[in-house]
């Protein structure tokens, strides 16, 4: 069986080399009598490179090579990502995609049009690198009705929290660290903004729940915001500050789905989740609270995320895995305000003690927050778990002028 | 499609009730019409149960239905369950367990004679209860060479150890509270001398290197032995004991497999797991390591994975899953004395001083550890990573009356 790559970068050259590494035992589990790379795809030059006599820059080798029955894409970005995929998948050709930006944005069509050429378009590497999340949640817990899913989905952004909580560092400076390390891009803007887990997050709900969730309708919120007053706050309250994407569903079977830099006690298992890791929780109405840890991103854990789904897309052949969720509904994902939530408040205020007092009156035991060495003109507390619009609604009539506003978690 | 489930205790009745509950999304994922239970074998009465039309005492009621195609084997136990669960293969018909101790003593032959009839035999159950390792492993990290597992595989142990640590209670009144809490049976020996954890470890052993490992080949060590005292030098060290279930893949191809108490560090994935519940770390080539953690026991976590794999036999009716391993090979198995590790040694000493000099004299760079109000007799120290059978033996020349050594682990 015949294979092409699509994008030579990071995660594309990943694929080849394990492809390479592990030939033997790959093709043993695929059921097949080889596995072969026949075309690479990209539009650079690899001239000298071992692999050279394999690279095109003409999408249409792999279109009209009928020997090519599975087609990697790993070049990112929706476009021509989009248009290769679709075209493969149209062309009988199954397809694997490490593309969380493609598959948040059309993966409803391209599941569709795989189920409609009875073919495969999979997607493990997609979310949590190459931590097992899409296969697990799709057979493992398929006997269970799934009420949420929250996780630690980007690494770049958890280096920098882990930085800020461990050693003390402040956001700037813990940034120039995960760029020097490599970790974050020159531009972070798409880690440290949310987007990133936000796209991953619209895939896991969409798998959980059932319809396609847009990266639109998730309420977006990064982690640039977040100071060293802040973690040092959530320290003295027993837990960290972690960016967090999560979805629920309510029991009107509308959802809700959120990315923001969250509050989550000591004893939660995403606490110690540190660096560059993922973990991903899943809470079932059978299985309760399943966490799934692991390198979220990096060259070889991502291929062997795609490489499995390629030996899965082998195994499949005859038949294809049932597998994929419907369309998007109107009103499908509410505004989370309209949940209920614990908010951790930091404000400056002219008047601690009037501030204070009010507090105490506008909510029921609300939690007062202390640290060493805070501006007399400073104060934190944690709100008791309301509905989030009221909380917010009574925080502004409060006399302070509100810094920074958290949801408080409670796994 | 129709099921028979053989024993009707916890997790036989949690798959009932888990079948009915969720019908509806069950039967659209099993790609079939119907999944209807139509036998359940049960030594007992259940007369007035709304099941009762469907108990049966005789097992060939199950084995002479043609309607019959999963067999759910929940009974527990090599016999009856072997002569059962073969029966039904030979017949035809997909088995389904959640029987360990089958699947550890059995689960090559059961395997091979799935694959003569063309039916599956699945046991996602059988480890780690309702968490999702088997697939996962089999699937998801099929691209990686797998290095070695390991685990908290049994949650009674844990939940003692947990009260150990955290409460700082005595072995046998943690025992009693686990036994009042139903964790803990009233024979518990099969959980506190490691069997139960050593069955887990057969399976995952035999899934990730390939071959059998039947529990004769593993070391086996219960956590009978902990004292409070132990607990509090790993403390002091730095971490935790836990009972932990392991095999690695060797340079020459043959396995180490070991149960017992071990030291591992508090930043460990594995450190924080506590209770009841389960974790079991992959390390792969390309993958690093995964952890995958959840309640490893129960009556509807159990049965989420049984359920998941009746569902996947029910996708699989034309076309059996690959899937399995083995025989098993002469000398597969190591004395894991002949790996390298570091070993914690605590001991009694009629002079503490010479204890001391010889230790440091007989290691390189040993770390003497402390707890308060230890008896001045009492020694307690870390070796360097040596080949397990040299520490020991320099051990035993040491001039002090050894009570405890446990294996330090680096993860």
């Amino acid at each position: 069986m015949q294979i092409a790559i699509m994008g030579f970068g990071t995660i594309g050259s990943g694929v080849a080399e394990l492809l390479l590494k592990n030939q033997k035992s790959i093709v043993a589990k695929s059921g097949q009598a080889s596995l072969e790379i026949k075309h690479i795809l990209d539009i650079r030059d690899f001239k000298g490179h071992e692999l050279e006599k394999y690279f095109t820059k003409d999408f249409n080798d792999i279109l009209n090579d009928p020997a090519v029955s599975i087609v990697v894409e790993c070049m990112g970005g929706t476009e021509p990502a989009y248009e290769y995929v679709s075209k493969s998948l149209m062309a009988g050709k199954s397809v694997v995609s490490s593309n969380k930006e493609l598959v948040a944005a059309k993966g409803y069509e391209l599941l569709e049009m795989a189920k409609e050429n009875n073919v495969n378009f999979l997607f493990e590497a997609s979310v949590g690198g190459g931590i097992p999340i899409i296969r697990p949640i799709s057979q493992c817990l398929a006997a269970n009705e799934i009420g949420e899913i929250a996780g630690i989905l980007n690494g770049t952004t958890n280096f920098i929290l882990t930085k800020m909580i461990v050693d003390g560092m402040a956001f700037e400076d813990a940034l120039k660290l995960a760029q020097d390390n490599g970790y974050a891009e020159r531009d972070p803007s798409a880690d440290i903004l949310g987007h990133d887990a936000a796209r991953k997050i619209c895939i896991l709900a969409s798998l959980c729940f059932g319809k396609h969730v847009y990266p639109d309708f998730v309420e977006t919120e990064g982690i640039t915001g977040i100071t060293s007053e802040d973690v040092e706050y959530a320290k003295n309250w027993g837990g960290v500050i972690k960016l967090i994407g999560r979805a629920q569903k309510l029991d009107d079977n509308s959802i809700s789905a959120t990315v923001g830099p969250c509050l989550i006690q000591n004893h939660s298992q995403l606490a110690s989740v540190d660096d560059v890791f993922n973990a991903i929780l899943v809470r079932g109405d059978a299985i309760g609270d399943v966490v799934f840890y692991g390198k979220g991103a990096g060259k070889l854990p991502t291929a062997s995320a795609v490489v499995a789904d390629v030996i899965d897309c082998a195994k499949h052949t005859a038949k294809r895995k049932a597998f994929g969720w419907g369309p998007t509904e109107e009103n499908y994902v509410i505004d989370p305000v309209l949940q209920s939530t614990a908010l951790y408040v930091r404000a400056e205020t002219e008047d601690y003690i009037t501030a204070f007092n009010e507090i105490n009156k506008t909510f029921d035991s609300p939690l007062i927050l202390h640290r060493d060495n805070a501006e007399k003109n400073e104060i934190a507390f944690v709100t008791p778990a309301i509905r989030e619009k009221e909380a917010r609604n009574a925080i502004a009539k409060l006399p302070i002028d509100v810094k920074a506003i958290l949801r408080v978690l409670d796994y």
